[in-house]
Protein backbone atom coordinates (compact mmCIF):
# COMPACT_ATOMS: atom_id res chain seq x y z
CA UNK A 1 0.00 0.00 0.00
CA UNK A 2 1.29 3.64 -0.88
CA UNK A 3 0.43 7.00 0.61
CA UNK A 4 0.47 10.72 -0.63
CA UNK A 5 1.99 13.04 1.63
CA UNK A 6 2.31 16.28 1.74
CA UNK A 7 3.86 19.27 4.20
CA UNK A 8 2.97 22.91 4.10
CA UNK A 9 3.35 25.62 6.57
CA UNK A 10 0.67 28.34 6.84
CA UNK A 11 2.37 31.70 7.68
CA UNK A 12 0.90 34.03 10.38
CA UNK A 13 -2.01 31.41 11.26
CA UNK A 14 -3.31 29.59 14.45
CA UNK A 15 -3.68 25.75 13.98
CA UNK A 16 -7.01 26.55 15.23
CA UNK A 17 -7.64 28.73 11.96
CA UNK A 18 -6.27 26.04 10.05
CA UNK A 19 -8.26 23.10 11.70
CA UNK A 20 -11.43 25.61 10.97
CA UNK A 21 -10.96 25.21 7.37
CA UNK A 22 -10.73 21.53 7.40
CA UNK A 23 -13.66 21.87 9.67
CA UNK A 24 -16.08 23.82 8.59
CA UNK A 25 -18.15 24.17 4.92
CA UNK A 26 -17.43 27.81 4.76
CA UNK A 27 -13.40 27.01 5.57
CA UNK A 28 -13.86 23.84 3.21
CA UNK A 29 -15.50 25.39 0.10
CA UNK A 30 -12.96 28.02 0.46
CA UNK A 31 -9.93 25.93 -1.03
CA UNK A 32 -11.21 22.33 -2.35
CA UNK A 33 -14.50 22.87 -4.09
CA UNK A 34 -17.28 25.37 -3.91
CA UNK A 35 -19.49 22.52 -3.62
CA UNK A 36 -18.82 21.00 -0.24
CA UNK A 37 -22.02 20.16 1.53
CA UNK A 38 -22.67 18.02 4.52
CA UNK A 39 -21.97 17.37 7.93
CA UNK A 40 -18.53 17.99 9.56
CA UNK A 41 -18.88 16.91 13.15
CA UNK A 42 -17.34 13.72 14.18
CA UNK A 43 -19.42 10.77 12.45
CA UNK A 44 -20.95 13.31 9.76
CA UNK A 45 -20.45 12.99 5.96
CA UNK A 46 -18.96 15.63 4.13
CA UNK A 47 -20.02 15.59 0.09
CA UNK A 48 -17.31 17.01 -1.86
CA UNK A 49 -18.31 17.86 -5.53
CA UNK A 50 -16.58 18.65 -8.67
CA UNK A 51 -17.24 18.99 -12.53
CA UNK A 52 -17.05 14.55 -12.76
CA UNK A 53 -17.89 13.36 -10.05
CA UNK A 54 -16.84 13.63 -6.38
CA UNK A 55 -15.89 12.22 -2.99
CA UNK A 56 -17.73 11.58 0.41
CA UNK A 57 -15.87 11.50 3.47
CA UNK A 58 -16.97 10.25 7.01
CA UNK A 59 -15.48 12.54 9.55
CA UNK A 60 -14.06 9.71 11.79
CA UNK A 61 -11.93 11.38 14.25
CA UNK A 62 -11.14 15.21 15.19
CA UNK A 63 -8.90 16.59 18.02
CA UNK A 64 -9.15 20.69 17.70
CA UNK A 65 -6.51 22.08 16.47
CA UNK A 66 -4.41 19.04 15.91
CA UNK A 67 -6.15 16.34 13.99
CA UNK A 68 -8.69 15.85 11.35
CA UNK A 69 -9.69 12.14 9.93
CA UNK A 70 -11.72 11.38 7.20
CA UNK A 71 -12.48 7.98 5.76
CA UNK A 72 -13.75 7.77 1.77
CA UNK A 73 -17.38 6.06 1.54
CA UNK A 74 -18.28 6.90 -1.91
CA UNK A 75 -16.29 8.02 -4.95
CA UNK A 76 -14.06 6.96 -7.47
CA UNK A 77 -13.14 3.07 -6.69
CA UNK A 78 -9.66 4.02 -5.94
CA UNK A 79 -10.47 6.21 -3.28
CA UNK A 80 -13.25 4.27 -1.56
CA UNK A 81 -11.87 2.82 1.57
CA UNK A 82 -8.80 5.26 1.54
CA UNK A 83 -8.20 7.77 4.63
CA UNK A 84 -7.57 11.15 4.81
CA UNK A 85 -5.52 12.33 7.84
CA UNK A 86 -4.32 16.07 8.56
CA UNK A 87 -1.66 16.77 11.42
CA UNK A 88 -1.71 20.36 12.81
CA UNK A 89 1.06 21.91 15.20
CA UNK A 90 2.66 25.05 15.68
CA UNK A 91 5.93 26.16 14.89
CA UNK A 92 6.97 29.64 15.63
CA UNK A 93 5.11 31.77 13.29
CA UNK A 94 3.85 28.96 11.00
CA UNK A 95 0.80 26.37 11.60
CA UNK A 96 2.61 22.83 10.25
CA UNK A 97 0.38 20.69 8.31
CA UNK A 98 1.15 17.39 7.43
CA UNK A 99 -1.31 15.47 5.29
CA UNK A 100 -1.85 11.94 4.62
CA UNK A 101 -3.97 10.06 1.62
CA UNK A 102 -3.26 6.72 2.44
CA UNK A 103 -4.54 2.77 1.57
CA UNK A 104 -4.42 3.41 -1.55
CA UNK A 105 -4.19 -0.62 -2.88
CA UNK A 106 -2.62 -0.06 -6.32
CA UNK A 107 -0.01 3.31 -7.40
CA UNK A 108 -1.47 3.98 -10.64
CA UNK A 109 -1.69 6.85 -12.81
CA UNK A 110 -4.59 7.93 -11.01
CA UNK A 111 -2.77 7.94 -8.18
CA UNK A 112 0.19 10.15 -9.49
CA UNK A 113 -2.52 12.52 -10.49
CA UNK A 114 -4.14 12.88 -7.59
CA UNK A 115 -0.49 13.58 -5.52
CA UNK A 116 -0.15 16.60 -7.59
CA UNK A 117 -3.50 17.88 -7.32
CA UNK A 118 -3.63 17.28 -3.29
CA UNK A 119 -0.44 19.41 -3.33
CA UNK A 120 -2.48 22.18 -5.42
CA UNK A 121 -5.04 21.99 -3.11
CA UNK A 122 -2.89 22.38 -0.18
CA UNK A 123 -1.08 25.52 -1.51
CA UNK A 124 -4.82 26.74 -2.04
CA UNK A 125 -5.58 26.43 1.70
CA UNK A 126 -2.44 27.97 2.72
CA UNK A 127 -3.29 30.72 0.56
CA UNK A 128 -6.93 30.96 1.93
CA UNK A 129 -5.54 31.28 5.31
CA UNK A 130 -2.78 33.90 4.58
CA UNK A 131 -4.44 36.27 2.26
CA UNK A 132 -8.29 35.47 2.35
CA UNK A 133 -8.52 33.60 -1.17
CA UNK A 134 -7.93 30.24 -2.28
CA UNK A 135 -8.53 28.45 -5.07
CA UNK A 136 -11.06 26.00 -4.51
CA UNK A 137 -12.92 24.15 -7.77
CA UNK A 138 -13.77 25.69 -10.25
CA UNK A 139 -11.27 28.02 -9.92
CA UNK A 140 -8.45 24.90 -9.08
CA UNK A 141 -5.28 25.28 -10.30
CA UNK A 142 -4.93 23.00 -14.02
CA UNK A 143 -2.27 20.80 -13.52
CA UNK A 144 -3.02 18.89 -16.83
CA UNK A 145 -5.62 17.11 -19.41
CA UNK A 146 -6.95 15.17 -16.03
CA UNK A 147 -7.91 18.91 -15.02
CA UNK B 1 9.87 1.58 1.03
CA UNK B 2 7.90 4.62 -0.15
CA UNK B 3 7.73 6.44 -3.46
CA UNK B 4 6.49 10.26 -4.40
CA UNK B 5 4.44 10.29 -7.14
CA UNK B 6 3.35 13.16 -9.60
CA UNK B 7 1.71 13.73 -12.95
CA UNK B 8 1.43 16.65 -14.78
CA UNK B 9 0.25 17.10 -18.48
CA UNK B 10 2.12 19.84 -20.51
CA UNK B 11 0.54 21.49 -23.00
CA UNK B 12 1.21 22.40 -26.98
CA UNK B 13 4.67 20.49 -26.20
CA UNK B 14 6.33 17.36 -27.40
CA UNK B 15 7.48 14.34 -25.27
CA UNK B 16 11.06 15.91 -27.13
CA UNK B 17 11.40 19.19 -26.13
CA UNK B 18 10.20 18.01 -22.12
CA UNK B 19 12.99 16.18 -22.60
CA UNK B 20 15.37 18.53 -23.13
CA UNK B 21 14.45 20.68 -20.21
CA UNK B 22 15.41 17.41 -18.31
CA UNK B 23 18.78 16.94 -19.68
CA UNK B 24 20.20 19.74 -20.42
CA UNK B 25 21.49 22.29 -18.14
CA UNK B 26 20.26 25.15 -19.43
CA UNK B 27 16.66 23.24 -19.33
CA UNK B 28 17.06 22.11 -15.74
CA UNK B 29 17.90 25.21 -14.49
CA UNK B 30 14.78 27.20 -16.09
CA UNK B 31 12.59 24.85 -13.87
CA UNK B 32 14.66 23.27 -10.58
CA UNK B 33 17.54 25.62 -9.33
CA UNK B 34 19.16 28.55 -11.35
CA UNK B 35 22.81 26.55 -10.23
CA UNK B 36 22.87 23.57 -12.30
CA UNK B 37 25.99 22.34 -13.14
CA UNK B 38 28.04 18.89 -14.39
CA UNK B 39 27.44 16.14 -17.33
CA UNK B 40 23.45 15.48 -18.08
CA UNK B 41 24.94 12.46 -20.75
CA UNK B 42 24.59 9.05 -19.62
CA UNK B 43 26.44 8.16 -16.28
CA UNK B 44 27.29 11.87 -15.64
CA UNK B 45 26.95 13.67 -12.73
CA UNK B 46 24.57 16.66 -12.87
CA UNK B 47 24.88 19.22 -9.30
CA UNK B 48 21.75 20.86 -8.62
CA UNK B 49 22.69 23.61 -5.89
CA UNK B 50 20.01 25.65 -3.64
CA UNK B 51 20.54 27.63 -0.85
CA UNK B 52 21.12 25.52 2.09
CA UNK B 53 22.95 22.46 -0.04
CA UNK B 54 21.91 20.20 -2.81
CA UNK B 55 22.08 16.98 -4.43
CA UNK B 56 23.94 15.24 -7.23
CA UNK B 57 22.72 12.65 -9.44
CA UNK B 58 23.91 10.11 -11.79
CA UNK B 59 22.27 9.99 -15.25
CA UNK B 60 21.54 6.07 -15.29
CA UNK B 61 19.22 5.84 -18.15
CA UNK B 62 17.67 8.01 -20.85
CA UNK B 63 15.38 6.83 -23.76
CA UNK B 64 15.28 10.22 -25.71
CA UNK B 65 11.51 11.41 -25.63
CA UNK B 66 10.49 8.76 -23.11
CA UNK B 67 12.55 8.35 -20.54
CA UNK B 68 14.79 9.82 -17.75
CA UNK B 69 16.45 8.25 -14.80
CA UNK B 70 19.10 9.75 -12.28
CA UNK B 71 20.36 7.79 -8.89
CA UNK B 72 21.34 10.43 -6.04
CA UNK B 73 24.65 10.07 -5.16
CA UNK B 74 25.37 12.88 -2.67
CA UNK B 75 23.38 15.13 -0.81
CA UNK B 76 21.02 14.71 2.33
CA UNK B 77 20.87 11.66 4.14
CA UNK B 78 17.55 10.63 3.31
CA UNK B 79 17.85 11.06 -0.68
CA UNK B 80 21.55 9.57 -1.10
CA UNK B 81 20.35 6.06 -2.47
CA UNK B 82 17.09 7.36 -4.15
CA UNK B 83 16.17 7.11 -7.66
CA UNK B 84 14.15 9.88 -9.73
CA UNK B 85 12.42 8.23 -12.94
CA UNK B 86 10.49 10.44 -15.48
CA UNK B 87 8.45 8.98 -18.06
CA UNK B 88 7.45 10.85 -20.89
CA UNK B 89 3.99 9.87 -23.51
CA UNK B 90 2.40 12.32 -25.76
CA UNK B 91 -1.38 12.50 -25.20
CA UNK B 92 -3.26 14.64 -27.65
CA UNK B 93 -2.30 18.30 -26.99
CA UNK B 94 -0.33 17.23 -24.32
CA UNK B 95 3.36 15.34 -23.28
CA UNK B 96 1.79 13.54 -19.86
CA UNK B 97 5.31 13.41 -17.33
CA UNK B 98 5.07 10.69 -14.89
CA UNK B 99 7.73 11.12 -11.86
CA UNK B 100 8.52 8.94 -9.37
CA UNK B 101 11.27 9.53 -6.49
CA UNK B 102 11.34 6.22 -5.36
CA UNK B 103 13.43 4.29 -2.17
CA UNK B 104 13.05 6.52 0.70
CA UNK B 105 13.52 4.28 3.77
CA UNK B 106 11.51 6.09 6.12
CA UNK B 107 8.22 8.15 5.44
CA UNK B 108 9.74 10.57 7.65
CA UNK B 109 8.52 15.18 7.67
CA UNK B 110 11.59 15.40 5.48
CA UNK B 111 9.39 13.21 2.63
CA UNK B 112 6.24 15.33 2.89
CA UNK B 113 8.17 18.30 2.42
CA UNK B 114 9.79 17.07 -0.48
CA UNK B 115 6.88 15.69 -1.87
CA UNK B 116 4.91 19.10 -2.00
CA UNK B 117 8.35 20.55 -3.08
CA UNK B 118 8.14 18.68 -6.25
CA UNK B 119 5.04 18.96 -6.84
CA UNK B 120 6.35 23.05 -7.01
CA UNK B 121 8.77 22.03 -9.12
CA UNK B 122 7.06 20.27 -11.43
CA UNK B 123 4.42 23.02 -12.06
CA UNK B 124 7.42 25.17 -12.53
CA UNK B 125 8.76 22.77 -15.46
CA UNK B 126 4.74 23.15 -17.04
CA UNK B 127 5.19 26.60 -16.41
CA UNK B 128 8.28 26.71 -18.57
CA UNK B 129 7.33 25.03 -21.18
CA UNK B 130 3.65 26.42 -21.84
CA UNK B 131 5.47 30.56 -21.20
CA UNK B 132 8.66 30.19 -21.53
CA UNK B 133 9.37 31.71 -17.70
CA UNK B 134 9.45 28.41 -15.08
CA UNK B 135 9.96 29.16 -11.40
CA UNK B 136 13.27 27.94 -10.46
CA UNK B 137 15.16 28.15 -7.19
CA UNK B 138 15.69 30.97 -5.80
CA UNK B 139 12.67 32.19 -7.43
CA UNK B 140 10.35 28.81 -6.60
CA UNK B 141 7.37 29.05 -4.48
CA UNK B 142 7.58 28.90 -1.00
CA UNK B 143 5.76 26.43 0.71
CA UNK B 144 6.41 26.33 4.72
CA UNK B 145 8.96 27.46 7.04
CA UNK B 146 11.54 25.28 5.36
CA UNK B 147 11.27 26.81 2.12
Amino acid sequence: MSDILHRIGVEHSSPEQVYDALTTLDGLSGWWTEKTSGQTDLGGVIEFRFGPGGFDMKVTELDPGRLVRWDVVDGPPEWVGTSVQWDLRQDGDYTIVLFRHEGWRDPAEFMYHCSTKWGTFLMSLKQLLETGEGAPAPRDVKISDWH
